[in-house]
């Protein structure tokens, strides 16, 4: 039997724990644990308003009131596998490329060990190392992108790894399964009509947040699953894929995303594929109120968890 | 004729009143008054951010642009029956079983007087007291239930009453109608499968966000008014029904709640039932911002006030 | 080839230009530019929470992250015509009437070289100067009027002219084309049922909020269309018109209103208007957080900017 | 026996009460009060950051912790003489003049009975409304005036009358003492060394905040007294003398100003003086935070009562 | 020798550790631990602004940016002395006596195992638990006392311990040395002239933060010494001494307090004495802004662990 | 005759420009210009909040306020030499060896039309482009630099460059006259002893916070004209010289700081030295509240103006 959350009734949920959902730490459970939780505190890869390096801690303070339970999925998450906190990854905020390296070695020794990673960022620099590491145990993997942006722009200033690359560098690397990526939830202007034509070439399907609007986390969820199939999936939810108004605490925020609620649907509408890691990124609390941000964003881990322990059905 | 509010077009609407809509205070009217609105400053009863104390104060200032024609029902509240300020109920904020008395205590006089009741709060622990109080008068009544959690849980830290538990105490103690309670707005992850359960073996049927979203409020309302059908109802809103993103400013935040459109327009749709009291609680403003969350929950009890004085079709 | 914004790969969006969408300055242009931005910092005309005079600078501020290309239209804006950003307008904080008039007039010079102007309040006072300067060109226009309030108040304290009484000036001074103006996403309470009737009479139709969100924005922009057909369109859009979750930094905060993406997809939708002029207004950025109001507006402004430019079809 | 503020062992602060120091209401105690808190809700006269508007209810608010005991001059104001809260003048937010005359009146109403006013404001402007009552009464004053700015400007935009003018206007109205007016705690910037010049012309002393730092609160408060003599003296105290780390919540902030301890202690170093009426202005609580600025105004004003009602030693 | 703080240069200060100053846990050094930082998570006690439940948290966030040499002692705190952080203690939110009861068990269990305890509160109430504790070990302490308040009041609403009581309750139970204590910084009103009578009968010795401003730091540090001799010290400070300037994020502040530079030289210059025991309390982070009461309080901490580890001279 | 800041009492300070000051832009003004002030929008060299690449543009609003007599030193900055604003140099935030070039670059052109150059930060890292452009021009200058930290260290993660080492750099480079150098309002704990020693062996004198608290302003001003003589002065000013109760907004905030008039007067007082160049640093507004930062940073770079353009006595 899993070790879950320390017991709210007897500890109270502002007391002690900074782990995230009030987990054991991985040195408290080591061998047991096949799913972990990790932080990685890097926004060196920002192009506009930094802060991320403070979202690992500052999701994990908006994990704190996450229940054991999840009613629509009818299961207990943390009582299927044994999931722990693995804490944050030492990066280097002075070297993009050193922290990749790092972050994938990281990476790399957790799915050694037959652990599954969701991590919590950072800018979204870091899911290039991410994919990196997961494509070397699965094989090309499916990118499901949840995002304001495409992120699949080539350099800025002449810097070929930053948030806005990563999933070009994927892709170029060949970490990308073919034809079955998909952008969920995009909004806001572009730079250029070929932006566009670009990333179909890059092999992405998209849902802007116009069509998700018209036609609702369930289709979503559906032509998401028809677009994976069974391949492995990697899920990288950037929060500014929400409106600023449920996610403020953002660097690159764009009006007219998704709200929580139809984001979270969504994920729980994807029930069902095979997911092999994932991430939350860009919460820069600063920019942060009431901790709203950091709250929703421990909801999509947490949704996140669900989906990937779920039995399949 | 009932006497109104001040007159915005001669008093500006930030000089002078800080009772709730400007209306008048108790004491000005007296007698006259059927309708009241009374604040209850406690927030003992809290599990995770405190500050409730603070609500009824923050909800009166977020009150202040409210206007007294009401266009979807098509009627002026303040004019169909003389409702007034009450002002706070001195509660002791280091004794809950206490305040539970001397806020019973204070209803149970506004009642005599046959007013009904309005409270702002505070947190949840209260609405023990005033279902304690309506229900001497009316009997068992039918509660409605906006809120992320169901409020059904039995202790916490050995203490029966807080702001999770208020509607088990009222099962046990008789005071709800059987069968014809309903929760509306829940979302969040919970303790275990056995508290839905538990909440349904309290007579409680359940109108999820989930499902909120799928079948709109107008259908939320009707579904309401069938479960509630001529009984005597109290409307008891937890303003963390609404997602963070329109309601900062609470205790125990859960991402994907109601929009305060949603909210505003379910509890229209349930325009016909016989309102006999109400609350809206957990406005905690050390967490809100430009009064965002007060002036939602001052629209609650607004649109509370109309659809107790409205005449039913 | 009209000049761009500054290229932001080769310039940090966080750095130096503070002009709307970091396009150029007027007078980099001069007589090339057919569109231009000004500002209006002026918010005398406040009735409650006062500091839209900082609008302008704030909303400026929100529209670095823009970029040049419309997905939804497919097109580049400013590679259409020549935009500019004309700066500010030198207000009197201590004379409404005197600012109306330096209004009017600074509107009249732009139109007179044959530019379009896009406003950036400031309070909604503004919008009667901008009123009077189109029709002089245009004649009675068609205004469609986003907001939560209805703006055609007649006096407050007997002052005829404040930011909400513009319409009804407009509508007796005659710039106002007959039955053919609309209000949009209306919410919250008025004064009075006279208000509704009065309005009706000055020629307007309404769409209220609760009724945008039964039919959506697409069925909105038609209705729209279909009131305005052929004639010149002037869009005042008031940032109230969006929910506080959604726009705090306003004045006059109404809970229920719509979404940033449903205002900006109702514009959209509007496509193939004549759009002669237009307005975002009463964005208070000292009860902003994390610029989440300034971005919202300078997206809508961007949208304003693509309807006004885009080629009928 | 007058009656004080209500009993915080029995009332919670966070309860019920809105008026100044929980005291009672004018209308409560009539004709005992002696001395009246007075608030004036506005903010027309405003260069530069709007907002003290909603001055007075923020240093209500900011009042409730005072307690009745005055150590450093071991005396109980409010058991000395009866001391009420008279609410808010109803002003005209769109006209300077007509609100000068109203709350001229209103003060002439409150000493036509005997009673001193302490004043709440609202912005500079209102203090010469204040001071044409007082010196009605009392003839010309000694003005001594806490400031960062001198506040003897001639005009804006052509404006005789806004904050920054008000006491140049006095000056010319007669109604200070010659020779017997000062400023205190002066710093920041000025537009032109004729600043300084013309207002020794007006009669005034100057202890900028550079000399006051070196001589200390002490002898500050000699010095004044010397300044003042026996004449009838008017306290007027712009919240921006302090820095704007100890009051955020102002509209003209200056970097280099007292701290609230030296501002409190320069107070009390002027006990002896003949003060015969006050104001505390320009706070603007939406660039506050957690109230600092109010509650330091709120202190500004008990010190200030303090000293009007000490008996001279 | 003692395990240190994390390494700075090798993991960023912003990744991974959540204890206090980044040091070990006391779990990862046991029995070498002889100084541990003990959070209390409560704020049941609170008369005013709660929210000090998450004061331990936020000062160890605070904390982060502290570094192990302390200049003006010459002196590597971390390395005299093993010091840990042993996590918070799990209160009793709704039971104020229970809580007392575990929080003194807690420190009892420490203090067996020779170890000297600095709590991060939590209201003011725990130190009644604390000295209960370390007077069973050393006898009656001197108490060293900074605070806005005497907090020697009785009771409040009938309930004997809460935060404005503890020190009255510790003379009652005799936990306190005669003529050894002192309060430093008192300042703002008080109920009564009796407060300071009492307060006088208890034994305390009183420095105002009128007297500190006069004497200066150094001065009230050698008055503290003489008046605490050899006896074992017990310091309690309560971040509300500090003006509300330097520290928002506090319960109930008081304008005219110290500046953070004079607390932590008077805490310098007590150099000598025989401190046995401490805490930091009161620092409600729902009214901070950027960390900077947590950070005062978190620098504070670190003051005392170093005058508590410091050879005496 | 200069072309001095824009009229306030025509143009509103809240209007059109975004110069600091208000100024003339560097291309309205062109080869008049001899002090210009610049802004280097970038904080990649930042070790922990970042955030300050904002810090220009939120000085420069926060200098909107700032008036062109300095009465302290009875003279108009802007009148006795032509200033301007250049506007930002166009950093690339992923590569700080890139950027100090440059920084070097733009500041070497400035140098070479004769124009004295004050920078707006920006981290501190920037401080030794700077360095090596005024050197360039006037060999080894005495650096005088308000700091917490000492930035002396050697590297972070490796990295040689970073905001925590440029003046180690600097003196490694031979950048800095020997023995001239001065660290002033130093607070906060060190990494080691050897810190201070590795200081000393740079060349760098020290005066503490706490030791300027002793001595005061006027004396600190003394001996860092003793120190520097008449060698040319470079004066760089990190914002957190300032307590966290005056600068909140900024990346590494240590309590015990200065306050804003112990800067501004202790810069005051080094009238007389010969200033060839200087900068504020460190500003990070997200972290700011209501521009309390922003203002201090503006009003310390007017004083650096008047000590750059005041006539030696």
């Amino acid at each position: 039997m899993p070790t879950g959350p320390a017991d709210s009734f007897k500890q109270p949920r502002f007391a002690n724990s900074s782990t995230f959902a009030r987990l054991p730490r991985l040195d408290e459970v080591g061998d047991e644990a096949s799913v972990i939780v990790l932080g990685v505190p890097f926004d060196s890869g920002t192009s506009y308003r930094p802060g991320a390096r403070f979202g690992p801690t500052a999701i994990r303070q908006g994990s704190k009131l996450l229940r054991p339970y999840h009613p629509p999925l009818d299961l207990e998450p943390f009582n299927i596998v044994q999931v722990a906190d693995a804490g944050d990854v030492s990066v280097n905020p002075f070297d993009i490329v050193e922290t990749l390296q790092i972050v994938e070695a990281a990476a790399d020794e957790h799915l050694a060990k037959g652990r599954r990673v969701i991590t919590l960022g950072g800018d979204h620099t870091i899911a290039l190392a991410l994919l990196r590491s997961v494509s070397k145990q699965h094989g090309p993997v499916a990118l499901v992108h949840f995002d304001a942006h495409l992120d699949t722009w080539d350099t800025y200033f002449g810097a070929p790894y930053t948030h806005g690359t990563p999933f070009r560098r994927a892709f170029e690397e060949g970490l990308l399964a073919e034809e079955s990526c998909i952008h969920v939830g995009t909004h806001g202007p572009l730079y250029a009509r070929s932006d566009l034509e670009d990333d179909r070439g890059f092999g992405f399907a998209l849902i802007s947040a116009d069509r998700f609007s018209e036609i609702g986390p369930r289709a979503v969820g559906e032509e998401i699953k028809r677009r994976v199939g069974t391949r492995p999936v990697y899920l990288s939810i950037d929060i500014d894929v929400l409106d600023p108004g449920f996610a403020p605490g953002t660097g690159t925020p764009e009006a007219g995303g998704l709200s929580s609620r139809e984001l979270l649907q969504s994920i729980r509408a994807m029930h069902g594929v095979k997911l092999v890691g994932g991430d939350v990124v860009e919460v820069s609390p600063a920019y942060d109120h009431a901790e709203i941000t950091s709250i929703a964003a421990a909801h999509v881990a947490y949704e996140m968890l669900a989906l990937m322990v779920a039995p399949s059905t």
